[in-house]
């Protein structure tokens, strides 16, 4: 079983109001001043090795599938070998 | 200003709806057998630099504020020196 992890944001030019609902609420107790994003972090598992086509359709599946390319861009694909691949949006 | 990456996962005994959902698409399109599980990323950034204080700070927002610790846990805290933090529930 291998797992590979997708990485989704919010498009950088966008307002997260989920981020400035969470950055507020740390601002307000006290916890300090941080701005935050908010996104999705995905573990797709699959038996058996990662090819060269399990690859292509983690990226297919990433940019069609687990993001809304209108509002997010996929920021990495980490791969259990520890290999990262950016993602360009 | 500095960027930590804070990862939230369900907890791995716990049913993932979302993620047995997106599988079910995943395999309805024909785009191969995974098994999904689906949490979140916060990118939290602050001022200046990273010293211990913060990052003790970071540990009490992830355990008390991002994660809901009956049903989800902390599985790594990235800082911009690649560094990762292996979280115990």
């Amino acid at each position: 079983m291998s797992t590979i992890v997708v990485e989704v944001m919010p498009k950088a030019e966008l307002l997260d109001p989920q981020g400035k609902a969470v950055a507020g609420a740390l601002a307000r107790t006290g916890r300090g001043r941080f701005d935050v994003r908010v996104g999705k972090r995905f573990e797709l598992t699959v038996d058996g090795p990662i090819d060269d086509e399990t690859r292509e359709a983690v990226r297919e599946i990433a940019a069609e599938i687990l993001s809304n390319s209108v509002i997010e861009d996929v920021v990495g694909i980490h791969y259990p070998t520890g290999e990262r691949e950016e993602v360009t949006a």
